[in-house]
């Protein structure tokens, strides 16, 4: 398969680079040293045991003169989506799936205005990764990867799915792939947003019972609003399961503290402003989502001062 | 008239030592060495025009053996105040007024543990001072106070209220004073509280869009919760004051900002949380109010980390 990765962060490297292993793939980033920096020394990959491999996806910042790819994978910030899809417009062709993995939801939003719902591929992973230096990524946890379409049908999608697992991405297709969307969200818009805002590690939000209050309110919330998109959490699960993940990894530090901390700007759009977004949509509302959106915002206008 | 002031912040040595003019004054706090000073020094008043005058209150930490007061001002700090209340509670007589002029809202529900409702009596000043160093004031701001009591009958506290024009704050009674302390909070619970959990000047909220947006739902918030209590106030009014308000200074620092940026306690279980706790007597939800809660309360638990 023609695999364009758009994203050349820590999980646009970590995919290009595991697909690359058996497929023409090129890496798509934006800044022009990173990317031959890649084209000469490789990505190197650390897994969690120390291995390190190196693989060599082609690595560019344009895609002018390319042919339309089979497969685009979209691994940029949630921010950079829309610009870098029209950036890179010309190599989807109407045959050309997208695929977003893409922390948070509401992805597909952006894809649609450049690709058709049959062609347009969301889903989520529990792969994740952190670049160490250039070109480096550091492998800190594996996992299945899951995909589904927005047109109900699923088994076309299985050549992806077996695309990657082939390349040691286990994938599979999943009817249901918006309710696994809806449990990672769970995390991120709720624990993940307040260690961003209050700036501490993630345990934090549970053991301080003030932050841990939120943080119920916060997943009580998107539970509604799964529930007005037909899909039902049991929510006193879905809060011990928060609680589990904080107990587990207490020190964590989630890429919205890290964005804060750095002064970048955060993907609570597609995180917090996206259980908004729904809510509206099924009539919920969403207060304590909507705090969480406007003052990370306002913390990212602080940064700019 | 005997006064006994409780608390020798700011405001209890701006309030005491201007009533200590014309009335036997007590200025009681918890600090030896700050008292100490006071008794030997007197309190320091710088006023906005630069004249400093020294004014003489008592000055103690204990009031065992003290004759009841005709009148005790409760300047602590709100999360303060029980404690205080029932350590000098022997100078409580059934003929003691007991005046609150803190910030916020609900401290007459404290008051209310060591005195009957017609001792007590409730008020907001356009005062604002800071302790420049121990026992030295800087009064920054002049204004009326207002004071009213829960029976609704005002009349009986003219002597209180002459006592303090006597003395140089002018004070009137007011039959709705509840309305001036709800348009004292109306900033104090939207800008003020924003100001300290995003560590930024006043004026940021404003000029920020996001931090804005979320200033004006707790506004809103709380004129709702206002309406509930029979207090109507016009929101869109509301908002224009705070801009104006933020605009006037935006290098303002709130206390709230101070206190969080210092590692203390806030008042703002009688700011934001005085609102939550009305809503949920008249049925309002709040849930703005409620989230600048439990984050100020998670900052305060941060600064203890």
């Amino acid at each position: 398969m023609r695999i364009v990765v758009i994203g050349a962060g820590a999980m646009g490297s970590l995919f290009g680079g595991y697909l690359s292993r058996f497929h023409e793939v090129t890496l798509v980033g934006t800044r022009e040293a990173h990317m031959e920096k890649i084209r000469r020394d490789g990505v190197q990959i650390t897994e969690a045991d120390g291995r390190t491999q190196c693989c060599r996806p082609d690595a560019r910042v344009s895609t002018v003169g390319m042919k339309p790819a089979d497969l685009i994978l979209v691994q940029t910030k949630a921010p950079a989506t829309d610009a870098a899809l029209k950036g890179h417009r010309e190599i989807i062709a109407p045959q050309t799936y997208v695929l977003t993995l893409q922390n948070g939801m509401g992805h597909e939003e952006v894809l649609r205005r450049y690709a058709k719902d049959e062609q347009i591929v969301i889903g989520t992973t529990k792969h994740n990764c952190s670049v160490t230096e250039p070109g480096c990524i550091r492998h800190n946890g594996s996992g299945m990867t899951y995909i589904g379409s927005l047109t109900g049908d699923t088994a076309r999608l299985k050549f992806i799915a077996d695309a990657l697992t082939q390349c040691g991405l286990k994938c599979e297709c999943c009817p249901d792939v918006r309710r696994l969307i809806y449990s990672k969200l769970l995390i991120n818009a709720s624990s993940s947003v307040l260690s961003g805002v209050l700036q501490v590690p993630q345990g934090f939000v549970l053991s301080d019972p003030h932050a841990w209050t939120l943080c119920t309110m916060l997943i009580r919330e998107t539970v509604a609003v799964a529930a007005g998109e037909g899909i039902c959490f049991d929510p006193e699960e879905k809060v011990e399961e928060v609680r589990e993940l904080l107990q587990g990894n207490p020190g964590g530090l989630t890429s919205i503290y890290a964005d804060l901390r750095d002064g970048r700007q955060t993907e609570v759009d597609t995180i917090s402003g996206a259980v908004v977004a729904a809510g509206r949509k099924y009539g919920i509302s969403t207060p304590f989502q909507q705090t969480m959106v406007e003052l990370v915002h306002a913390m990212e206008g602080k940064a700019c001062l």
